[in-house]
Formats: C-alpha cells, structure tokens, sequence
C-alpha cells in the first residue's frame, strides 16, 4: 500500500469512528479514559520497552541529553499520563450544550448545539504525552484523530496510540478514534493535509518551517499554534515595583514557552529610574538586553538590536528593549512586530487601559499582569491541546469547547417558508 | 505596477484601515453608514452610466436576459441597497461585547471581549449589491474589506466601492476600509489569496470549481459557502399532510436556492399512500422525479437516478426520491451524499427527532419543518454575508456576530505566574 492510500483508509477509518462517537454519551466516553488510564498504568514495560527504541535511536542521532529526557517515558511519566486523561474524564462534556434557544414569530423554535467537529488531524513535535493528551481530548469532546507525532518518537507514539485504542475498543467506543501515522515518512504529512473529505480540521504544533508548509499545501482548515513575540509595555505614571515584578516574571518565569515576554516597550518618562533597575536586574540573571539607540544611550553594555532582533521569538535570556515616545508608538511597535499572542499594558492611567485593550489585537490582551497567565489552567479552563495564535474559532486557549462546533436546530411543528 | 504589487498594496491599506477601524465607536460606524445611504440615493445617474457598461458588454458577451436582469442597476434596486445598509447600521454592534468575565483565585480578572476579524477578503460571483451589502457589514463589524466581484460587473462594483470609500471618508472614517479590486485578471485572486501577513479571512460564495482553486491555493483561512444537498426524510408514522406541505415548500417555494431540497428519502412505511400522493402533486408542478429502484417500482413514470445524481445540487426542479428501510439508512445516505448543509425529518417520534438532530452533522438539522427556513433573516439574526457550510468559526447563516473574534482580556493588579 502506497502512502497516499495509507493515509486515505485511515481518513475513511477516521470518519466511520467520528460517526460512531456521535451517538454515544457522555458516560460512554468517560468511561473509556478511565480504561484508557487503567490500561497505560498497566502497561509500563510495553511502554518502556518501545521508548527504548526511540532513546536507542536519539543517542545514535546525536539528540542532545535535554532532548533526550523529553523523550524518556518512566513509571512517574505514565503515571502523569494517566492522570491527566482522568483529569480530562472529570471536565464537563462539550457535546450537546444547547448554547440558545428562541422561538420565532411564527412558532418554530431555533437555537445552538454544540457537536464534535468530526476528524482532527494533529501534527505535533513534542513529548510522547502529547499523543495520550491529545487523544483523550480529541475522544471527549467526541472527535476522531489522526496523530502524527515527531519522527524521533514514533515508537513511543506508536504503542501510546495502540494503548488508547485498545482500551478505547474494551470500553465498547470505535478502535479507530485515535489512529497514529505508522511511518515517519514525509510524504504521509503531505497526504493528511489533502483528505479534505475525510478530515475537518488540521492543527500544527511546531516551528514556523513545519507550519508554513502545511499553510501551504493543506486543503483542509488549519488553526495554528505559532510563535509568540509577547510585548509589556511599561506605561507613563506606571507602578515602578509592579512593573519591574510583571516584567521580570513575564522574562524569567520561564524563557522557553510562548507566552514569555520577548521584547519590553518603556514611555520615555519611565527611561529614567525604572529602566535603570529593571536593566540592573536582568544584567544580574544573565539576561543579554538588545536596545534601541535610546536604550543604549542610557545603559552603553546593552547590545544594539538589529532590526529582526524586534520580530525574534528567542525562548531563551535575551530581551529586546525600546524607548517609546508614548503608547500610539508602542501600539504601533507591537502590531508591526507582534505575533498577536500576548501583550500586556502596565499602567494606572484608566484611557489608556481601556484603548490598549480594545486596539491591540492579540490572542490575550493584559493590564498590569504577567504575560505569562496567558493559558488555559491558568484561565480555569482545564485542559488545552495548545494556544491557537489565528483569530479564527479558538483564539488563545484551545480546550474542549473549542474543539466543537456550534450546528443549528430547528423545532417545527410543520412550518413553511413563506 | 504589477497584480502582485497591485494586491499588495492593497493589503496594506486595508491593513492600516483596520487598525483605524479598531478604535472608532459604533456611533461613528453607523454615522458612516448613513452617509453611504444617503450617498447612493443620490447617485443614480452615475450608477447607471457605469451599469450600461456593464449590460452592453454583458450583451455582447451573450448573458442569457435573466443573467442581465441580476445584472441591472435602477432607482428600485438603488433604493433597496441604501435601505439594507441603514438596516445593518440599525443592527446591535457586536464590537467590544464582553461575553463572560470571571475572577480567578489569585484575585485577577479573566474575560472574553469581541473584536474585528481585522481584514477580510470576499470573492463572489453574483449581483453588484453584494458589494455594497458586504462592504456595510464588515464596516459595521470594524473590518475593512478587499471585494472581489465578478468580472461582468466590474464597472459597476467598481463606481459602487468608489461611493462607498467617499461616504466613509467623509464621515472621517478610513476610505481603504473597502476597497473593490479593479482589474477582473484572474491572477488577482490567486495573489490576493497568498496575502496571509495583510488579510484574515477569504469568504468566497461562488461555485464548486472557484471554491475548489481557493482551498487548494489559499494560505489564508477561507469559510466556504459552497452548495447545499439539502435531504428531507419522512419517517414511518409521520403525519402525511405536514410531510407533504414540508416537502413540496423545501422544493417548490425557491428551487435555485442552496437551501432548497435535493433529495426526499422515504420510510418504506410510507411508500404507499403518501408517496403516491406527493409524487403526484411533484409531477403536476413540473418536477422531474429520479428515483431508486423501488421508487421506481411504485411509480413507472419516474426516472431511475444514477449515482452520481445523488450527489448533485441541482438549484432545478428536477428531485431524487429514494425509498429506505429505516432512519439509519437515511442518516448513512445524508453522511455519504450530502453537503452538511441543512436536513430535516418529518417525525411524530420522539426518539427518532432526538437521535437526528444529535447525529446527523450538518449546518442546520430540523424537525418538522421546511429546510427553506435555513436563513439568517427567518431565524432572526439579520443580515448575513451568506451560509457557511464549513464547521469552524462560523456554521450556518454568518452574520455580524460571525464577523467577529473574540481576545481574551486579563485585568489584573500586578498578578504573576508562580
């Protein structure tokens, strides 16, 4: 079987299962992940012999040793695993909430319903967990998935995706709800995003190379998870120990994830007292600053930024600084830099407040917090499949609701169309 | 300058129109809009001097009358393009809407506020008021818009986006908040459907194979409204009058319109009486019948259908009829043949109207009721740019709400992460 067939039986495979969830409840599905719990806390040694594989295959690969222990699956990792998927078990069920209803003049009710999107392909780079998770919500919100996970990890992937179904298929659901791409060939990626037929939805997880690709070539909508160049801009009047704690935290909490702060904007009445300590503190973490020339007159060890420095999505202990004239100027910095992730104002001014969030468009807008709130545990949404960066169905959090859709229903009692 | 460049900066300027638009109030939209009103009441003649371009090319193009008729701009039509753009300026603005805020345990407050899409791309084939009906709409919902309408009313999309822009501007709005693409070369679409860093959203209405190029060709998320294989199924024990008037209205009452029926699918409980008498009443308007073997088999007359006739929208009078054994049988065809667009049962049963509108996965599910009522205005929306039939962001009748995104909004008072 070629791959361009592979991938089209797993898509007809995929749709007949969506079919299928349509109809159970929502007992059934939890159900199922309390099986699929059980059945990946009793399958350490399954699991850790095929990681093993993958780890075998990383170290010949030259992974490095950071890359290496985000592979690794051990018994505290499944036990994780298992946990979220009873997490996601224990969050209210999507499907079916009537989200409005109302009669019309002429007697018909008509009103909202929530229902599974149908098939999800997920294309991811990361941890094996993400395989389990993914599933787990894909399963309750009542959709299909076809997972296509990193090619370092497809052992792993492989005997997640084989766990899940199995105790999918004990608990009476469809086998096929989850279905893991068997190959690491490219081809299969290309080939999922053209099965416009069988498969409603594509969401990438992972670099901008891998995303463009696929905004490319898929037929198929695409709600993308892509960088995060997350501004804080330090407002005229603002409050200098509350800025420096939201600046420092949104830098230094954690560098490596998309909702950190890449780049801090200062109103020029702040160049003064404020930037010299809060430059003061990120020199003492090890921070490396890139300036603007203003930034740099006043503070001769910073770097000077280079143009892309301002479009850079680091991860990492490098912060672009830049002195602004007022918040018309920071405003316009962050929507021709920005990847309208997260942008946070820190200010006392009430307009100014109010004009920052409603004109900057972002995923999340802030006033005087970390940029880094920016999730959906954070939100007291539960669970995410990750942080949409489009504007269109899920903006920023994408979570159970967001992986349904909203149909229409019409009660009549034989009415008519004039 | 060249269609690429041409559309480029195009996109720019709708780009920088929007982030104006960001910051008006809905007063002022709707100021704009009563001046477009106004201003195409009193531009008659030079609407129809630039339509006469249009129709004595048309004419000589061969357009068949009814094509030039859809084509004609007078004071009638005039009138009812300025009285829809005051409706839609009458309408609630969906702008700024929070739509649920909450506080979360650390004492921050977490939100949902609506916003523009931004810009937003609209390709479409049929009469020149679209022009002006989705120039008001996106206006109104804070986007500006790139239109593209089809080449045979070039000249008049053209003058009608000329008074548009002058409307707006003269209200103090941005003149590139709509903007019509004045040339008809084809490769202005293929360039404006790569625009991905100036444009949100394509909204293409149009036929199968325009929609088709879009998808495959766009890197822009695209919401189709593509075409609607609308399925009525009579159930075993319906009430036969109410199926009748249900069924000959979702045919007969506009049968060139995406919501009307394409296929009725009978209980074979119902086979006799009331197929014979619906089928009468079909032949005596004129309605082509193509039907399955045991269709077929009670009535002689009738065509037997072929496959692919099932999967045709035919917009005609022309009718498949097929005979099933039960209502899974209907909900497997509806899967396999239909286009998610709207399907209806006629039922007295509980069970069975339960069950369909819960798994049957389209746009609009209805029970008891003509799927000619799938409409923005009848289900009391208001204006709508067209029905999607895609699943995410918008699903069904896509008006001003759907016109929309939502940003998270935090508020907090110096709140970090831990």
């Amino acid at each position: 079987m070629n791959i361009q067939e592979l991938m089209s039986n797993m898509g007809k495979q995929a749709r007949a299962a969506a079919r299928l969830l349509s109809g159970v409840t929502p007992g059934q599905k939890n159900e199922a992940l309390a099986s699929v719990a059980a059945k990946l806390r009793g399958s350490a040694e399954r699991l850790t012999t095929e990681n093993e594989k993958d780890l075998a295959a990383g170290k010949k690969a030259g992974l490095t040793s950071a890359m290496l222990d985000r592979l690794t699956l051990n018994e505290k990792r499944i036990e994780e695993m298992a946990l979220a998927v009873e997490e996601i078990a224990a969050l209210p069920d999507p499907v079916g909430e009537v989200t409005g209803i109302w009669t019309r003049p002429s007697g018909f009710k008509v009103g909202r319903m929530r229902a599974p999107i149908g098939v999800i392909g997920i294309i991811y780079e990361s941890r094996p967990n993400v395989t389990i998770d993914a599933a787990a919500l894909c399963l309750k919100s009542g959709n299909a998935c076809i997972l296509r996970g990193g090619s370092e990890a497809i052992h792993s992937n492989q005997v997640l995706a084989e766990i899940f179904r199995e105790a999918v298929s004990s608990a009476g659901l469809p086998a096929q709800a989850a279905q893991a791409v068997p190959t690491t060939d490219r081809e299969a990626v290309r080939a999922l995003l053209t099965l416009d037929d069988h498969v409603d939805l594509i969401i990438p997880r992972g670099g901008k190379g891998l995303i463009r690709m696929i905004m490319e070539n898929s037929t198929i909508p695409v709600i993308k998870h892509l960088d995060g160049i997350c501004h804080t801009y330090v407002d005229s009047g603002a409050d200098e120990k509350m800025a420096l704690d939201i600046c420092i935290n949104a830098k230094l909490n954690r560098p490596g994830t998309c909702n950190a702060m890449e780049t801090m904007l200062v109103h020029r009445d702040m160049a003064g007292s404020f930037l010299k300590k809060v430059l003061a503190k990120f020199r003492e973490e090890g921070v490396e600053i890139r300036g603007c020339p203003l930034t740099k007159k006043a503070e001769p060890w910073v770097r000077e930024a280079a143009d892309e420095d301002w479009a850079t999505e680091y991860l990492d202990r490098i912060l672009n600084v830049r002195v602004v004239a007022d918040m018309d100027e920071a405003m316009d910095h962050i929507a021709r830099f920005g990847s309208a992730h997260t942008d946070v104002i820190v200010t006392m001014n009430y307009a100014n407040a109010q004009r920052f969030t409603k004109e900057v468009d972002s995923a999340a807008v802030m006033v005087n917090a970390s940029s880094r709130l920016h999730d959906g545990f954070v939100f007291g949404l539960g669970a995410e499949i990750g942080i949409s960066t489009d504007k269109l169905h899920a903006r920023g959090p994408m979570g159970l609701v967001e992986l349904t859709t909203e149909k229409w229903v019409v009660l009549g009692e034989g009415h008519l169309r004039d």
